[in-house]
C-alpha cells in the first residue's frame, strides 16, 4: 500500500509542500478500526513510546522504592525542552536514586527550548546531560537498573537487563517479535526497534484500556496516564505541541517521536493510535495526529474544537504577517 | 508525473524516512538535458533565486554607485547565519547607501548560526533586522530603490518599483508570465512567485552561460558568480552546506531556498539546475543537489569526490555515535 496524504503546507493559497505517511487506530479486541497507508512496514517509534518504556520503571517497583512523584514519572515519559523545571526534576530523580548527572549515558545537547538555551548561554554555562531532552527517561532507566539489582553502567546497551526488560514489554504490547525486528541506536543511545504501525497502535490501545494486560502492568499504565495528565508541562514544555494539546484536551494522551512519529491514546474510549510521516517531518505528524484525533467520535464539542485548532496552524513571517498555514489532510 | 525519490534517511541499516521530489537540468539552447518528477508544477523558489534578484542591483548601477565590494555583492545573494561578519557587512552596505538598519523591512530573528545566537544572548542583546538571514538582500534592494530614484519605503511590496524590476528579470530568465503565476509573501516579506522547475533551471542556465541574455545582464551575472566564488562564507556561513560545498568545489554555484528548494549552476558548462523536495526538507534537497551535480560529466575527479561527500551525510547522536546516514538517491 502506498503512503497517504497527511498534511499540506499552504503559502498564498497555493500548496507549497506536502507530506505523506500512514496511520493506524486500534480499539477493543485489538481491532484496527481505521487506517491509511502501509501499516505493516516497520517504523522506528523513537521517543513516541517513552510511556511504554516507563512501564518497566513502575512495574519493577523502582518508582515506588525511590519515591518518584507524578511530576517525575511524567518527566520519565518526556522529550523535554531542557527548561529549568525539567532539569531540576531530572536532578531530583537521580538524587533519590543516590546518583547524579555523571551516571546519565544520554549525552548532552543545548536545550531545545530557545529561551532556556539563551539563558544558559547568558550565564556563560554549557549544557550537561540533564539538559538532554531524554534525561528524565534515563533517570528512570537508572532507577530501574538499581531496582533490578544490576550495575547501572552500560544501561543503554541492548543486552543490558534494563533494555531487555523494556524489550519484553514492547514485544508483549505490540504483539511483535523484537528479536526479529530491525534494531538501531536512538539519539540518546538506547536501542530502538522498528515495529509496524498497527502493532504500535495496538500497544497504546492496551496501554490505555488494560485489555489483555496483566493487572500490575495495567495499573502501571494508569499511573503513567494520570501523571502525564497532571503534569503536561513535564512531557515537553513551553510552546510545545504535546504539552499544549494535553493542557487543552486532558482526556487525550499524545507523544511525539523523532522522524515524524506520533503515538496517542484515548483512555476513556480504549483507543490507541500510531502515525508516521514518511519524510520524518514533525510539523506534519503534529497537525495530522490532531486531525486524526478530532475525527474520532469520542469528544465533547469543546474538545473537538481544540483538536481542530491543533490540526491547522497559521504560518507567520518575521514581521508577524500571515503567509500561509499547515493543515492536516486526515 | 509523480514525484521521484530524492533522498533516504537510514538508521541501523534500515530506511527510517524517505524524501520525494523533482528536478530539472537545463543546458545550451534551453534544452532540458535531464529531469525527474513533475517539472511543470509551479514551485515557490524562495531564497534559491537571490542571485537572480541581485541582478537588478548590479544592472541598475546601484552596486557601482554605492561602491559595493564583492563580499557585499555575495551577501546580497545570501541566506546568512547572522554571524558577526555578515551583520557588519550588511551594516556597511546600508551605510554606503546613507541608510541604517531602520530602513530594513525584513523583520528580525535570532541568528540561525547557534554560536552567533548564543553570543548575542551572552551579551544580553536582542536580534535586529541586520541578523535576519536576508539582510544583505534587503540592503541590496534598498540601494536599488535609491538607484531607481524612488522612495525606499515599502520596497518589499509587489507593486514597488524594486519588486517590479526584479519580476521583469525573473520573467525574462525563466520564460514565465509572472502576472499569471501564484504569488505569495516570503519569510522576509518580499513577494515570491511559484514557477516551474524547468523555468528555474533555464534561468540558471542563462544566468551562468549568458545565452540569450542582454550583454549588461550577462556581465552582471558574471560579477555575481565571481563575487560568490570569492566569498562563499558570505552566502551562508559556518558549517553551512552552500558555503562548504562552494569552498570545496569553487566551480559549482549552489543556493538553498526554504521548503526544500535548491538552485544551482555550472558556469563552465553552461548548466542550470533546479530541485524541489516535495515535503520541504532541506536535508534532502542538500544531499540530492550534491548527488545530482556529482552525476554530471563536467568535473575533475577531485571535484566529483567532494560532491559525492556532500551527497552522503553521516548522522551521529549526542554521544557522537554513528547512528545512520542521509544519502542522495539521484
Amino acid at each position: 500500500m502506498t503512503d497517504t496524504p497527511l498534511a499540506a503546507v499552504i503559502r498564498g493559497g497555493f500548496v507549497e509542500s506536502r507530506h505523506l505517511g500512514a496511520y493506524a487506530i486500534v480499539g477493543p479486541g485489538d481491532a484496527v478500526i481505521r487506517s491509511q497507508g502501509d501499516i505493516e512496514r516497520p517504523v522506528f517509534p523513537r521517543s513516541a513510546i517513552k510511556a511504554l518504556q516507563c512501564l518497566a520503571v513502575i512495574e519493577s517497583g523502582a518508582a515506588e522504592r525511590f519515591g518518584f512523584t507524578d511530576a517525575e514519572v511524567a518527566l520519565a515519559c518526556a522529550s523535554h525542552g531542557g527548561e529549568p523545571e525539567h532539569v531540576e526534576t531530572a536532578r531530583a530523580m537521580l538524587a533519590k536514586s543516590g546518583l547524579d548527572a555523571e551516571a546519565l549515558e544520554c549525552g548532552a545537547h543545548w536545550p531545545s527550548d530557545p529561551a532556556a538555551a539563551r539563558e544558559l548561554a547568558r550565564r556563560g554555562e554549557m549544557p550537561c546531560p540533564l539538559h538532554n531532552n531524554c534525561s528524565g527517561k534515563h533517570a528512570g532507566m537508572l532507577a530501574l537498573a538499581l531496582a533490578l539489582g544490576v550495575s547501572h553502567h552500560g544501561y543503554v546497551g541492548p543486552g543490558h537487563a534494563v533494555q531487555q526488560r523494556i524489550a519484553a514489554i514492547l514485544g508483549a504490547l505490540t504483539g511483535s517479535d523484537l528479536a526479529a525486528a530491525p534494531r538501531a541506536v536512538d539519539g540518546c543511545s538506547v536501542p530502538t526497534w522498528a515495529l509496524p504501525l498497527h502493532g504500535l497502535a495496538r500497544a497504546f490501545h492496551r496501554f490505555a484500556s488494560g485489555e489483555g494486560v496483566p493487572p500490575a502492568r495495567a495499573a502501571a499504565a494508569q499511573r503513567i496516564i494520570a501523571a502525564v495528565r497532571a503534569h503536561p508541562f513535564m512531557v515537553a514544555g513551553s510552546k510545545r505541541f504535546c504539552t499544549d494539546l494535553m493542557r487543552a484536551v486532558p482526556r487525550a494522551f499524545v507523544k511525539t517521536g523523532a522522524e515524524g512519529v506520533f503515538c496517542a491514546a484515548v483512555p476513556h474510549a480504549g483507543l490507541g493510535v500510531a502515525l508516521k510521516c514518511s519524510d520524518g517531518a514533525s510539523r506534519a505528524a503534529e497537525t495530522a495526529i490532531a486531525g486524526l484525533l478530532a475525527g474520532l467520535d469520542v469528544w465533547s464539542d469543546a474538545e473537538r474544537q481544540h483538536l481542530l485548532g491543533f490540526a491547522r496552524v497559521t504560518i507567520r513571517n518575521w514581521r508577524n504577517v500571515e503567509t500561509g498555514e499547515i493543515k492536516s489532510l486526515v
